[in-house]
């Protein structure tokens, strides 16, 4: 295909895998090491099996300005410990670019924080639009019992994705279930 | 609300109006003067009534480069003659910049055109992600005969909108209904 015509696909419910993939990208457990809190349970679950914790349907695009770069996520529900499963999380490497996300089905939250320790925690559900302005880290979380989390994304093409700081630092916030239901804490291990 | 906060808002299904709205444009039929070719079925439609055409609802953030610009399009039914109501269409005053559009509702075309005269029509149909590259100008149509067109659009809240060009040269082709359906022709008026 022409990069230069424009194309469409469908995004058909209540499938929502995209008739048009460039690039499927799946993250295992032992792809998210270091991001779970409990590590106890993350080596005991990682040990009985390297779970499938989410997917990415990307299409291809240049990576420069003026383009924009989307597909679907895809957040499988489970947990390790009482961790719900969640994205890696990312800054982008040019800070100063957006996102937006759009809920097609299940239930979560998108954690966000600026490098200046700003946090927000903002509610996912189907039908609803979420924008990321420039500056902040985000990560998806599912927090259904049976359902994947699904969302169509869009972001500026040249923004690009810094994984490390995340990977080293955590967020400072995490979502757990307790026998209260869901509750969001501050994250013990949050390196400053 | 603080722009640098990051915020969400639903798009529900089926009434598709965002909880969330800064900008309500409405486009009555004598916005679209000039860019309907049968100029004597304009003239008496418009001495009957300056029937609302089409809607946009915006999202307001900063205009500048890593910021998304997002909102609902939604082209009415109805035709001008035998051609169907549409949206004024346009460049990017930024050439170089995308619109991705996610069909909601509805059913239409999008028509889009280069500056160097390449030409594209797409079928917009609920579930349908359309990629509009940079440098291609683009207009929706509506091509239903009772129900509204709807669009999720994002794109590059730098690009800005180059209405003149279309207004004064019109687009290559045109969406029209004749005996046997739908049917895209050269528009006799194009000017070169």
């Amino acid at each position: 295909m022409n990069n230069d015509n424009p194309f469409s696909f469908l995004l058909p419910f209540p499938e929502v895998i995209p008739s048009r993939i460039d690039r499927h990208i799946k993250r295992h457990l032992s792809a998210l090491k270091g991001q779970f809190f409990d590590t106890q349970a993350y080596d005991l679950l990682l040990s009985q099996q390297d779970q499938l914790i989410y997917e990415v349907y990307e299409i291809h695009r240049p990576e420069v300005a003026g383009e924009l770069l989307l597909g679907i996520s895809i957040v499988h529900p489970g947990k390790v410990g009482v961790e719900f499963f969640m994205t890696k999380g990312h800054f982008h490497t040019v800070l100063d670019t957006a996102e937006i996300y759009y809920v097609l089905k299940g239930e979560g939250f998108m954690v966000m924080e600026t490098p200046e320790g700003n946090c927000a925690i903002e509610k996912l559900s189907p039908g609803r639009v979420l924008y990321v302005p420039p500056r902040w880290a985000h990560r998806s979380v599912c927090t259904s019992r049976q359902e994947d989390l699904v969302t169509f994304f869009a972001y500026p093409a040249n923004a690009g994705h810094d994984y490390g700081t995340i990977e080293q630092r955590g967020f400072r916030k995490l979502i757990l279930e307790n026998k209260n239901g869901i509750e969001i804490i501050d994250n013990p291990n949050w390196l400053k």
